[in-house]
């Protein structure tokens, strides 16, 4: 097998772009003239915080933030907000409505549930063919702090075709799939927050979107480091940020403006999601998408073999031809390769070929 | 300037040894046959796993960790620790007790009490010479969950002489800037916790060793994600760790045990700090350390100038000598060089020759 045509399908950490490889690997672990590489500087220099402001401004310009919108970089991943969420964002409300759309949805109601009480928002049928919660105007209590969604389910390979319209209370997302992999509009949106080892580098680094309004209503129990408006108020740097990753962030956004931008990252999804999604319904049967078509995620194709004694045969014939890591989340089970950002037309060219082949000669 | 005679001080993040940076380069950012670096591939997959069982191998011979701890490797810096510990371990108590060692033992106190009422253990004076609490046995109330201490100060140069004895009480430490640099009695500690970017690699991982039996006492209240018990049980994987962190701190443990493991590393760096600390002491009073002989850090040396008007300059001058980073932390002024694993002898010669030749010209 040639590693040169080895393509990683991971749902993350997953494939980054051959740029940020080189360039990190180039880049951040050559020393200068102050005797220290990218790593080894301290956090409260010039250099790092002129790292820190350059990437926030090209995910500023990325995303064409609106005025009075905060961007966060904090340690960790998205799970811990699955907690922090409620922490800095109750307030004094006593509830907060959660749309499940499902298994991240689900682990984050199971997380909010310990902090609030959990208003169901519109839910998804659970029942094959899925569908994301119905689009058009969601009627919720007004006291609910905020409204979360789950725009990209990674495992369940859904995603939402339109954005609800939650009236007055702010709509808070788990972009973590989803951010920088289409144009966004972000004025609809309280918060957003995703880890960054999908679209944005490397595991240990979660992006926060965060309208400054909201900013006021943290509890008092909040760990002073994951306090949104502490660390809004400290820059990101309250205490020491993961600044290789936030090196290796604006390296990815470089590497997206130099691509086109947002537009040109959405466009470039759905091209290789439909060569993807073609590949499955025109297989007469022999693969199956169990997502409804238009709830289809763009980024993560989850689908199934009609013959499920198959699955392991496909995923070692896959392998031999250097197609790796499509096996499904263990808890839906099933196929998924995840199309993120950093994966070329190439590399979806490769797997639908070798997806019609495994079902000639398997079908 | 020649960068290959630079020489970086900082507190951290700090120096990385050589081979780190040299492995880190050549062997993380390079696809292998999976079609995938290191960086890319799943935390669930047995790549990664096999890296982290190694790595946390690996420090628990350096540690010599006896039976009944479990080492975590979570997210995130020791800051929020500060939080987490009496988050984890307060269980029904209401009040721990804290000694004031310095600038990060009183940080860790403000925020501690957020969570409990602070008990006092036997302080240190805050004049000058400054000194750690004294040694001997604490009598401590028996109803504190824990007894923190910072056993080394980053900011005021100071360091513990010997571990007290706090009887009944657990012991907690922020090793932050001293785990690894020298042998250590693990028995003595219930948790000890530190973030990687001094002795363990870069910013945004913090290790915890912990005795099992603490692990039963968390909050309702703490994150999934950041629950110690609930991280024990899913091996540092409840959610996404941060992997390329993880991966860097297993090249540094492997480089320290190449290097004579903990008492080589304890030998080098307290002869790095006697060169220094001699070239303060031998100075005639040009160059004063504010810690009492006894008490003085050996990974961070402090020191200040008689004449504080020529810190800017000796500043000025050790830059263009190629010494850099050695500006005292902002809360306590003067100058500062860290010394931590990987800063070799001659960086400690470099700035000892330079502080004698500058005592010279401005003496």
């Amino acid at each position: 097998m040639n590693p040169a045509t080895a393509w990683n399908f991971a749902a993350g950490p997953a494939r980054l772009p051959d740029a940020v490889l080189e360039r990190a690997r180039d880049g951040l672990f050559v020393r200068g003239a102050d005797g220290a590489s990218a790593l080894e500087r301290p956090f409260t220099g010039d250099a790092f915080r002129a790292t820190l402001h350059s990437a926030r401004e090209r995910l500023a310009q990325l995303l064409e933030l609106p005025a009075g919108y905060r961007v966060l970089f904090l340690a960790g991943g998205a799970m811990q907000q699955f907690a922090l969420v409620p922490m800095n964002l109750l307030g004094g409300a006593q509830r907060a409505a959660y749309a499940d759309s499902g298994y991240w949805a689900q682990r984050a109601i199971a997380e909010a549930r310990r902090y609030c009480e959990v208003v169901a928002a519109p839910g998804f049928a659970g029942a094959a063919p899925l569908a994301a919660p119905p689009a058009g105007p969601w009627d919720l209590p007004a006291d609910c702090a905020y409204c979360h969604i789950t725009p990209n389910e990674t495992v369940d390979g859904l995603a939402y075709p339109a954005l609800p319209d939650t009236g007055e209370v702010p709509l808070v997302a788990d972009a973590t799939s989803c951010l920088l992999t289409a144009p966004l509009d972000l004025a609809r949106f309280g918060l957003l927050y995703a880890s960054a080892q999908k679209n944005l580098g490397v595991a240990g680094l979660c992006v926060l979107v965060v309208r400054a309004d909201l900013l006021e209503r943290a509890a008092p129990a909040v760990p002073a480091a994951l306090s949104y408006r502490r660390q809004v108020e400290a820059d990101s740097c309250l205490n020491t940020p993961p600044t290789l990753a936030i090196h290796l962030a604006g390296l990815v956004f470089d590497w997206i403006a130099e691509s086109g931008g947002l537009a040109a990252m959405g466009a470039a999804n759905r091209r290789k999601a439909a060569t993807l999604y073609a590949a499955i319904d025109g297989s007469g049967g022999f693969y199956r998408a169990p997502v409804a078509a238009a709830h289809r995620s763009p980024v993560n194709v989850r689908f199934q073999l009609a013959d499920e004694a198959l699955v392991e045969p496909f995923l070692a014939a896959a392998a031999s031809r250097g197609l790796h890591n499509l096996r499904g989340h263990r808890q839906v089970g099933g196929l998924r390769a995840s199309l993120y950002n950093a994966m070329p037309q190439a590399g979806a060219d490769a797997l639908a070929g070798f997806m019609a082949d495994f079902a000639r000669r398997r079908g």
